[in-house]
């Protein structure tokens, strides 16, 4: 795409009613713009960038068999009454029709999918099945400071497991587990993420959250020294080993909670009688489980992980483009080269803007595509064009032959 | 996919609560699913076809230069009473958080995308510029009678275009005219739309429609017979002859609206006081056009307007998936051809169930994917598998070596 086209601009000053980095940074960026507190609209940068988490998680979870769906927002009273929710829940955002009907706006989706889930398990051959959707949350939330880590209206990936035995979520429950470090593998959050034993509420022992180190997280969790899990401060505690593998050695780390996986057990099937007969004739309620992730958390998480004082370093696979290509008055050589790394599939920003080097420089490095190339009279002399990596400091002379197989 | 592992089931009963066609065929062959009145999730086969909905809509956008956003459902107040549109419009859904602060479930865009412009459109330089969206709307909708193509929340694409000059406006209302019938044409509905002149309310003389021609329709329209541009009925008093070439000879019809196209002029942009210095430094303020779609009534549209007794009739573009594949109790043979399909990039829906062939051709029908392939003991005396299409009544007999290349 041309960044003279770009309905966005980039800026340098920091929005003065944001005190994140995430926040700051994606909004000088033009990724996102805050709209009221936790409520941001979605730019061209930055829904690339949430349509590139997206499709990391889509192949995960689909390579585990998820099947996807979209569930509405207006959600019956009724439902919610069932489970309970309906009056416990503090943060559910309730709104009327005009006959005085109520809804819930979804903060979750249990409500739905368990009576949903009802019209199509009729037999134990139905089972084991998995439904995920990508869809937008409501939480009346009152602490939204930490830019886009905390929303009010927020994208999530929830993913709902069923089951005949509890043997059988657990086995699920482990290549959820996989398949979610495969995810925060490819956006670059791996080695930073750490299994994290959390709270089960009153129907299980407990629930895990995959929780990134980071200096601005609002958890606290204790990192084994001896595996690697972690354990939550809201348990510590309740127990004095690591139970994933009984060391008693641990530090202390903030973190961000960017994914949390839970068995749910028969705590939703239940108030809707979710079950079926087994084998053997007999009436069993099913268990399952959920598997959250949130987009915006992500990709917040991410800026908070990589950037430097400059501006964003996005991690390749999750870029919303992988190269920004810079003309500095060679907007004829340099339409030539976006042209030719379009052919072959290459993403590319092209700054085909009026500006000078430094201010073209002052953008690329805020917005942080993975690879700067830039083509100017200096680049020509020195034998073609200059090629460098947003997270390394040393740019390199190659010819412009060489470009694309480098970048393919 | 293999249909074994769908997690819907098709039903031959019809929903007791549904009259409509499309929402009928679609909930029992398992595209949707009815929450309540006007409110429906999106089960997997009826997600596939939307995203190929969308994919279609996200082309021709993009040809005309639209850039993707998307903006919150939370609106605040304080923009709708800038509008005048907190307490006019009737079918606002409203909802509180725990401050008593006031917010709109966002029934459609301009008030956000207005102020979200200001803050981007500095310079003449910067317009004309074009952003549009896909996203969910709220309607306190009361007669929520046909199915998917009246909703209360539902999924649409919102294009706005921002102009210095109405002659700018003009030229873009008519290259978004054509994108609109090139997106109806991909979608099978091009032969039976007629653009037709509306109502503009106080601010322009007409809006313009995207009618198709239907019995269940809810507007009535008026087809000129010598240009074949239509007016609808609630301005058909007011005027006389055919605006667009003065012709006098109509003939009635019902119709569908699927789509929308609107000059706001400066209405919106007015409020917000929307305005740049043009070339002279002198202040102008910006003139505005929008252009809606919503996916589930296109998608219901489609139904009404392509079906038999048996089901569905998908249009080739839209469909979920090209080929039904059946396996009458062959299903090791059928593995292969699946297989096969699939290195292809052939999208097919696998049917790997125990039951009859008579069960499998009823689904096959009601489901309504463009081609059936079948698989038998009878096929493979006669010379290897059966082929159909679901729009023709006769069957082929093929080599299985030639189903690819006639597929791909």
């Amino acid at each position: 795409m041309k960044q003279s086209q770009l309905f966005t601009k980039t800026t340098k000053e920091n929005p003065k009613d944001e005190t994140s980095i995430n926040a700051r940074l994606l909004i000088r960026a033009g990724f996102i713009d805050k709209l009221m507190a936790g409520v941001y609209t979605l730019l061209p940068l930055g829904l690339l960038t949430i349509k590139k988490i997206e499709n990391v998680i889509r192949e995960e979870i689909n390579k585990i068999d998820g099947q996807e769906i979209v569930m509405p927002t207006l959600q019956p009273k009724e439902n919610w009454e069932k489970t309970g929710r309906w009056d416990a829940m503090d943060d559910l955002y309730k709104v009327k029709d005009s006959g005085n009907k109520e809804y819930a706006l979804g903060p979750t989706h249990e409500e739905i999918i368990v009576p949903l889930a009802k019209k199509f398990i009729n037999s134990y051959k139905d089972i084991p099945t998995y439904v995920y959707q990508f869809q937008n949350k409501f939480r009346m939330e009152l602490r939204s400071k930490s830019g886009i880590l905390r929303g009010r209206e927020f994208l999530m990936k929830d993913l709902y497991s069923f089951h005949l035995t509890k043997e059988d979520l657990d086995d699920y429950y482990q290549k959820a587990k996989e398949a979610y470090f495969k995810i925060f593998e490819r956006m670059g959050l791996k080695e930073k993420t750490y299994y994290t034993f959390a709270s089960g509420g009153s129907f299980c022992k407990y629930s895990h959250e995959f929780q990134t180190v980071n200096p601005v997280g609002e958890d606290t969790i204790y990192i084994c020294e001896k595996c690697q899990s972690a354990i939550n401060k809201e348990i510590k505690d309740e127990i004095n080993e690591c139970p994933e593998c009984g060391g008693k050695k641990f530090r202390e780390e903030k973190a961000i909670e960017v994914g949390n996986i839970f068995k749910l057990m028969n705590k939703y099937s239940k108030p809707f009688d979710l079950s079926v007969l087994d084998e053997n004739g007999k009436k069993q309620e099913l268990v399952m489980g959920c598997y959250g992730i949130g987009l915006g958390r992500a990709m917040g998480t991410i800026v908070e992980t990589y950037h430097d004082e400059a501006g964003i370093i996005w991690p390749e696979e999750i870029a919303p483009f992988k190269v920004h290509l810079i003309s500095i008055k060679q907007n004829e050589e340099a339409e030539k080269i976006y042209n030719n790394l379009m052919k072959d599939g290459v993403e590319v920003l092209y700054d085909d803007c009026e500006a000078s080097a430094g201010e073209k420089f002052a953008d690329a490095d805020l917005i942080g595509l993975p690879y700067r190339v830039v083509i100017s009279d200096k680049s020509l002399k020195a034998g073609g064009i200059e090629i460098k990596k947003r997270s390394e400091k040393k740019a390199e002379i190659i010819k412009t032959t060489e470009l694309n197989s480098l970048l393919k």
